[in-house]
């Protein structure tokens, strides 16, 4: 690890990432061992390594993993679920919950992507339907906190976006931790100061079987855009990433930044299911179902005039 | 210009250049004709350009050029400073002002790098020695503003170092107009919207004589590894450096940055210049010519000693 100016053998590597999330975790105040947190499972490696460390540090932590109805010619969502499954069954004492969004609603994202006539891509309709589900059973399930995987790859391209079109609103929320607020859980992310490297060098120490595979939609995405001229720019002055992150953090720390209205606009709660929501009526993820059921309606009454 | 989605002819684009010149001075606030503008001049594209299309718009513009003794086996100060004075010559109703660091100091960039031991960057030390120098004629002159050539480049590099390293008070500042304070003019950058290819056609079809080189101390500086960044992104997303600083001021402007002490820290006044400096005793300009003269003694004493 040549930022941390740091190499670690297999025996001790496991630990290290133990004690370093541990400290991220109250370093930031992002939960206690009283709480029970709900940790969203994509499958991938990122997600199963932080619901392991969590798990070996003795937290109380139960996974949710969303199925959403992607093949992409290898069974996509299948193959996840499965690896979600098998690494849940290692800890008898925790629970996976599953979310099928095709059998729940009726869609799941290639449907639902194709229904909206080309008006949203499939990674934004992916995340707000994720976000939605993940919210839904903390609250439902009494979870005060939700984790992610989100490693540092993810923020440092995650924060490159919203700088490059200065996402003011983005970036006010963007961090460690964003705190609950009425019906949203609190949401964390224990390993966003560890490089994608270091989170997969201890799912693959831990025996950990995961999807390697991208998602199909992925191909294309800006965040991948961002992580390659990241990753140029790492190569040429390693520690880049963390520099970017880090000094952000300590930024939001210092005040700099203000929750402007326009940053920060009011919230309402959703007249359909009650999640807090900027629109006056419906949040985006029932809008995506009304939408839907308005399309469905269109097709049957012209399939009964033909 | 594929960002503007606009095609213009040799005839019409210098006056294309004029009219945003004026809309943009406008639009920001820079100055009114009433005032005295000292436009900082290089010798290159941009500051040259800038000169003349203040003076075709009528506006009270005179030049400084500052000699800061760099030879580079090209000869590069006393190079530019001939354009500065051919360029001056072409408007009989303007002045130049010309200040030689070596002849006033008693040392030029080359030198003082070499006599701080190290501990500075060439670039870091003439930055220093510009901006005090320019301020220093504005406020011996009676001009109330001054005018620097850098284009929508120049500033997307800068606001790319300024993120990348969240450096608040930097971001703080940044943009087309930096307010008067107390003993410090008005700064502005009436080319901040152009591209730099923009100025350089601009130049060109003008028939000014412009230094090409770059500084020879330049290579290798972390504004040129930006540009290289951002020239990539550009070419990959045509508009991607005028959205990023466009976007930028907009979040300025909806007041989303907080002028925290750490990013606007209170000013004194130099104890020897009298120029405003956040630190308590003597400016970094001044530190510059009291180390040297420090470094200067010493010698003197070991030569005589030897």
């Amino acid at each position: 690890m040549p930022h941390h100016k740091l190499s670690l053998c297999a025996d001790h590597y496991p630990g290290w990432i133990l004690k370093h999330t541990k400290r991220f975790i109250r370093k930031y105040g992002m939960f206690t061992p009283e709480e029970r947190i709900l940790v969203a499972i994509s499958g991938g490696k990122d997600s199963l390594a932080l619901w392991d460390v969590l798990l070996q540090l003795g937290y109380q932590a139960d996974g949710l993993y969303i199925h959403l109805g992607i093949d992409g010619g290898l069974a996509y969502s299948d193959a996840s679920e499965a690896r979600a499954r098998a690494f849940a069954a290692r800890y008898p004492q925790t629970q996976l919950h599953v979310v099928n969004v095709a059998e729940a609603y009726g869609a799941g994202i290639p449907q639902v992507t194709e229904r909206s006539g080309g008006h949203s891509r499939p990674c934004s309709l992916c995340g707000r339907i994720k976000r939605h589900e993940m919210n839904r059973i903390a609250l439902e399930g009494g979870y005060t906190v939700l984790a992610t995987g989100h490693n540092l790859d993810d923020e440092a391209a995650l924060l490159f976006g919203n700088v490059l079109h200065w996402k003011t609103g983005y970036l006010l929320r963007q961090g460690p931790v964003l705190p609950a607020t009425e019906g949203m859980a609190r949401k964390v992310k224990p390993f966003c100061r560890f490089y994608e490297r270091e989170t997969a060098a201890y799912a693959l120490l831990q025996g950990i079987d995961y999807v390697w595979e991208e998602c199909p939609f992925a191909a294309g995405a800006t965040t991948l855009t961002h992580k390659e001229t990241l990753l140029r720019m790492e190569h040429a002055a390693p520690g880049t990433k963390l520099q970017f992150y880090l000094s952000f953090l300590h930024a939001k720390e210092e005040g700099f930044f203000r929750a402007t209205e326009k940053a920060a606009p009011p919230l309402h709660a959703c007249e359909h299911c009650g999640q807090p929501t900027t629109a006056s009526d419906l949040c985006a993820f029932c809008r995506i179902w009304e939408r839907l059921a308005e399309e469905k309606g269109k097709e049957r009454e012209l399939s009964s005039e033909g």
